[in-house]
């Protein structure tokens, strides 16, 4: 028997200046979307939860349009076909989507990207095979270009984009160091990622986190890898290396104050005198490189060089929670909303 | 008749946050100095008076060594040969030599660059065919990458850097504006230098300053080229394209405050949003490319394609004034003193 409505989580209220709430959200049903002629009928696996999400919720100018109150929340899902209006897709067929937090959704076949359950779980095409892999592996080729025996540092580096960005660092030859909010997080990147060191940022300030970089990297840090801004990127500034490269990825530490001029230390200086490269990336730039990125992950994947955890949580009801958990550090791992699985046939 | 004494510049106090003042220098004289084996005696005609020498005055971290209380002050010079114990030069060679605000100096003939009055006026190897040619030439071409139809912002335009940058975006086919701090020399860059607009910045504010670049740059600037920090840089970091590129070539605006940390507006979510590439220049860097250097720059002024306009001051014992006028705007062109004529032989 087919369902006839659709659960989706809608944005309830803008978090201004302050941390997201539940109460920031809705949990509400809608009528079954119908797809039109060229349109397929989506049902979600998998939702991702991301950082740039919280961008979403905000009227600040951004590279995006936010989400309106009352809209969907936007977000991207690995999700199957239930009825097809377009010869390019089949019912049971899987694709990356972007319909947001939803059980169902409707969209023209045309830009929805196959993939394949059967080359690598459905899951990892929405992280390590996906988006903060992607992002991981152009930003840190294309910008940090690493050489050997330089190192790196990740900021986030037990989260998606980090676990990707400080295992290609391995495989490039450098000594890696992340920097994570948990003694669990830094044994995994040091453990099972083969990380040479990990601090772990919590109750220290920036001063503190200068003297544990000095010590752990004497010579400098040549390319920074920066997913959270604030006090960690003020550190990470005041240790470089001549000519280090500095990749702007994100900024999760000022994301609770988007409608507010970021203020702080500026490093111009350092910039100048330490010949210093700093860019910003957006993944959306490499889209035409994608299958350059799918068939390097994918073979890394299967022989074991690059490794990847993922933190599934059960259930679009808890998305909400999940996402708060996500800003705030709580996930190891990519965070991932199991929403169904895919059909028996 | 040979001087038997040497006339010097010395520092004579730091100014620490603070404007420099005359009192910081103090004019001395010492014995001429006497070549030893492979040194040549030197002769000053021509000292070039360059920003970066406040650096050098303060004690502040930076890429360079700070003068002590007591030394000359740094500085580079065209100077004659007046004694060689060394058989590459000989007596009435002209070089750019490194011996800061003095009449005579000593150094190893070795590392010494010839440079010939009858190629172009001896007083240009400071500045269109030296150090701040260089700076604009190579910061520019190599790291703003201008493409014809791209607009390139540039302040201190009508500076010994700005008016290279300048004309060189012009060459390039890109639409051009200056930011200078005076009418007559934003009339100068917009009429004898060509640019296409400029910005008087004083009594300006932030905002006021970026109304204006939208007026004049509705499409955002794409290649900013930073010789002063400070709001300027705030303007059109606020002003910037999509993938633009940002030179962090000075910060002259901040010199007064060296001692205390930059703190202000930060960009990092306009580097990531735009995708901003943003790169600190040393010319150092480039001293290995001086030949190609001195070869396009030679046929450009030879070709009236590159103008340029020096501000020379009369006499060693006003290098204090003429310096503090450089750091507070009132030069218009590259800032030298005028220290002796060569020799007649």
């Amino acid at each position: 028997m087919s369902p006839t409505v659709n659960h989706r989580i809608t944005l309830a209220a803008r978090p201004v200046n302050r941390a997201v709430q539940p109460a920031d959200f809705r949990l509400d049903t809608a009528p079954m979307p119908v797809p039109s002629a060229g349109e397929v009928l989506l049902r979600t696996l998998y939702l991702s939860l991301d950082p740039y999400m919280r961008g979403r919720m905000s009227e600040a100018k951004s590279y995006a349009q936010p989400v309106q109150i009352g809209e969907v929340m936007v977000g991207e899902v690995v999700a199957e076909v239930v009825q097809s209006n377009d010869p390019t897709l089949v019912p049971g067929d899987t694709v990356l989507a972007r319909i947001g937090w939803q059980e169902y959704g409707v969209l023209p076949a045309k830009g929805l990207i196959k993939v394949d359950g059967a080359r690598a779980p459905l899951s990892h095409y929405l992280g390590v095979l996906g988006m903060p892999g992607m992002t991981g592996y152009f930003a840190l080729l294309d910008i940090g270009k690493p050489r050997p025996g330089e190192t790196v540092l990740v900021s986030a580096a037990a989260g998606a984009v980090g676990q990707v960005v400080g295992q290609l660092a391995k495989l490039k030859g450098c000594r890696v160091i992340g920097i994570a909010g948990e003694a669990e997080k830094c044994a995994y990147v040091t453990g099972e990622l083969g990380f040479d060191a990990a601090i772990d940022y919590r109750g220290k300030d920036t001063d503190a986190l200068v003297a544990e970089l000095a010590a752990l990297a004497p010579q400098g840090v040549d390319v920074f890898f920066d997913n959270v801004g604030g006090i960690i990127h003020d550190a990470a500034m005041m240790s470089l290396a001549l000519k280090a490269r500095v990749i702007i990825c994100g900024a999760v530490a000022i994301y609770d104050r988007l409608e507010t001029q970021d203020t702080g230390a500026r490093w111009m200086r350092t910039i100048l005198a330490k010949r210093v490269r700093m860019e910003g990336f957006l993944v959306f730039d490499y889209e035409p490189r994608r299958a350059e990125f799918l068939a390097d992950m994918t073979a890394w994947l299967k022989g074991g060089l690059i490794r990847y955890r993922e933190d599934v949580t059960e259930g679009l009801e808890r998305a909400p929670e999940a996402f708060i958990g996500l800003l705030t550090g709580k996930n190891l791992g990519k965070q991932l909303i199991h929403v169904a699985n895919p059909s028996s046939r």
